[in-house]
């Protein structure tokens, strides 16, 4: 991660200047305001705003006055009740801002998630920084056998050195190329819209992204999933903590309902009731395919 | 507007117990927090939560590190270009959450601005409160002869008194015969998802609608323009006055560009060029039906 | 249902006159078109237009410039892949458009579903029929006594026959009042937009609905599902026998990994491994709450 | 653009092969199905599939049962009425399915429009072909010193020569690169997903996008203008003449009331009254700043 003194500056000077507001103010998420959590090798994420707590998603759910008069353990209870029996609407009542610096290829996949609010640094208007995403040495990873959308062994010796050399060259030459096509030193420069074609997808870049909660929770079940390709789930396991600082009744609730809840398909159920009574259940008397079967097994850990 | 002793007694320990946050503070929406402004016979809006203001937008549309060096002035130019020339993501960067008690048929139109998160009072689960819209008489018009959807003159006399006859006596019925269905006193007591069909449009209703800037602006050109419904834009000129107070340079910017701004089609844009060249332009001549016509006079003052 | 025979002729029509395209045609879809369905007393569901089949799913999917090599053996199954793993988009890459007539209390709930085009009859511009919803008796249900949103036994008798006469003689006396309020006999007559708030919420309303397949399938899990309101369920259920011709592979995945799937908690899980291994689980150690425990044992069927 | 013969057989194999439907079809929709149409070098729009005509707008705009019996005037006359004054939904019912191969760096603009549907070609599943957009010479522009984010003048001799070196050059070493890393020959091969952040933002991708038409007069609407970008103005163009094919009318009302309109803003409309009664205005007295005032001078041709 990279901030300038002068970036640095900025944010403590924000922190330094707490003013008082009527609002709802959940004290777990002010420690983190505006600080640079590191991610990857450049890239952070900080928290710029954010709207509601816990008892504010309790509070809409009542449609109520006031804060309510229900006990904390009500709110609990309350939430874990509305994320069990998948209501969303309570959840949108929370909302996040954060800025994000992040490789554009981590980018690409980000934005897919269309419910939210982005501002990102246009390369049309300024000029990007010399900063590329190089991976350390143990996410440096073959393709899987297994999986045709994942990664597999960490590669080794000459050919991880190989990689490494290859993107950090490539990276510094295109920058070069980058920032001579636009210069305007002697010649009359090319338009910044055109010269960033030539920027790998490793390049940094930065955004706002304004999110609620029901959405985040679904950005995070998706990416911080050991499916999702590792340089997107680093962001989503930093926002996890940020989350559970947050609004940590909904955080345990999401927990156990979602991030390590199974769904078991109607063919699973059954099979779970066959072998809880106790009879002999394979694949073959499963009504599962094969790749399912593996799933099953997994889940209920046999 | 009513609110109950207990209603006011929580808005009241809300309002007396300001809170320390590191967030941006709007002060001019502070002031506005958990207070009921009232709407119509019955209705309110209360601002329950808000984020961002003015620098908020420029620091998204910036993708800055702090507040920025820029000055005030830079900002609201910032925002006025913006807003002229249809940026949409900066204005989305705000957001406000507010409790509203409005009629259902009102509601009903409301709810057609999609993007927005909204809890409402649930009659499945809860049982409604007796309370109703009835027009006040400077409200309760005839149809207008020249537009198929609007109002024309105010009712007078007895046909004036027969409407609001007609509203009080049947929504007092229709409640009392959906008090009489629920009753579980010597009788089962029918279920409230479906008693509460019995009641009429006019039934005052609640929710929690949160919405960003940018498409609570749209929500406020649709709403609170000439053309709406009266009994919606009562609340949206409520709204109108809030957002005034919690972004004053956007909402400016929105004024300026949008509520009193107009947009004149390829002909009429023809139109006003060929007039300022000093050549007689009819209706006859001008490329436009008569009710484009029609609506091109009433933009240009002729 | 109540189909005019100026209606029925123009279905009749539009149904008569098959015309060549070069899209996909889905055969299963070509015989609903236009028929209107019978849902409730007055109610139906047409479909109005339809855009891909089976094929088009797996054809996004794959990004293939055509129908693709790959077997039917290999669409369902790919199908199957992508509803287990949840993915959306290639759902939502065919979609639907249906014209609903519904009572106005279902039109409430259903609109809560955003992701989706509506253009509904207005009662601002226009007059709306005299129809109303009278439950059939089997329908008119009690208050549940264990869920606070629900309904429970059939009512009977006297009580029975008192909410039936209040429900048709409220809607017969308040749609009266309405045409006497708009009547322009001897009188101004009130405008439509606000005679309308005179009627009740079992009128009906009729509205263009169009969602893609992900929505739709999103739409049917909550509203199809036992615990929906019946009334709404009914017109669910309708359209669930019309995706099953429209798209049969992906409403076997639905199904299969939606519709009859169950979603385990995280503790839910922990007591199967448990049981399959032979421990002794009870309420007690399970990690859950009474309510969850109950919830448990329906699915596993204990 | 490039179809290799396979492709090119399986879009011939589709056009051979009209069906019948009972579905509205679009006779000059289905002149363009399935067929390239070329954009820049390597890049194509095809249409896959549609939903909708003119007439489809007119009859959910009126809920109707069939057709309707309205005459094809009054279909324009009630579409350019619901485009001129702002009503979305009934231009929501059609919907376009295309199918786009396109540079990187103008679908990581394209995505921002976010209520669409899309399946990307997936770079962590498959292999990326060696194709990458190198400008036309014509379109190898300066900076503008007037607007940061545009481009001024082409570029001449020496410097743009640099300029098509440098992006063929960079471009096919980082695939020679990209090659090499993927390689399973002798060695283990990256994983794909790693691999492609070596890929500049110049290589073509492809997607299926799926919209309906009042979010496609949106995208055009911005992405047709003379402000946009060329290379996606380029996309732009081409679905606009297929629209113009599409839905004729809507078309029209598009051109007239959005592309070829202006929007004049309060202090606009001022001076343009004020300049019509014969008075003189200028800058100084107008209320505008020198860069609206220049944008006011363009729109009225002064």
């Amino acid at each position: 991660m990279s901030l300038s003194p002068e970036q640095q500056a900025e944010i403590d000077a924000l922190r330094a200047n707490p003013q008082q507001t009527l609002r709802t103010v959940a004290p777990g998420m002010e420690k983190h305001l505006y600080l640079a959590h590191p991610v990857l090798d450049h890239g952070f994420v900080r928290v710029i705003d954010y709207m509601g707590d816990d008892a504010a998603i309790c509070q809409a759910a009542r449609v109520s006055y006031g804060k309510g008069t229900k006990s904390v353990q009500n709110d609990e209870g309350l939430i874990r009740y509305l994320m069990r029996h998948w209501h969303s609407t309570p959840f949108e009542m929370c909302e996040v801002k954060l800025h994000v610096k992040l490789p554009v290829f981590v980018a690409r996949q980000w934005i897919r998630h269309r419910t939210a609010n982005v501002n990102e640094y246009s390369a049309r208007y300024s000029i990007l920084d010399r900063e590329f995403y190089i991976p350390a040495p143990e996410h440096v990873a073959a393709q899987s056998r297994v999986n045709n959308q994942g990664r597999g062994e960490v590669l080794q010796g000459d050919e991880a050195a190989r990689v490494l050399e290859i993107l950090k060259a490539d990276s510094a030459r295109c920058y070069d190329h980058y920032e001579q096509m636009i210069s305007q030193d002697g010649q009359q420069g090319l338009a910044r819209e055109l010269a960033r074609m030539n920027l790998p997808a490793n390049i940094y870049t930065q955004w706002y992204w304004k999110v609620d909660l029901h959405n985040l929770f679904h950005f995070l079940r998706l990416r911080a999933d050991a499916h999702a390709q590792y340089e997107i789930r680093a962001y989503a396991d930093v926002i996890c903590g940020i989350v559970a600082d947050w609004v940590p009744y909904a955080w345990r609730a999401f927990e156990d309902y979602r991030m390590n809840a199974a769904s078991l398909s109607a063919q699973m159920v059954d099979c779970v009731r066959r072998m809880l009574r106790g009879e002999q259940v394979t694949q073959e008397n499963s009504g599962m395919s094969a790749r399912e079967w593996r799933e099953f097994q997994d889940i209920v850990g046999l």
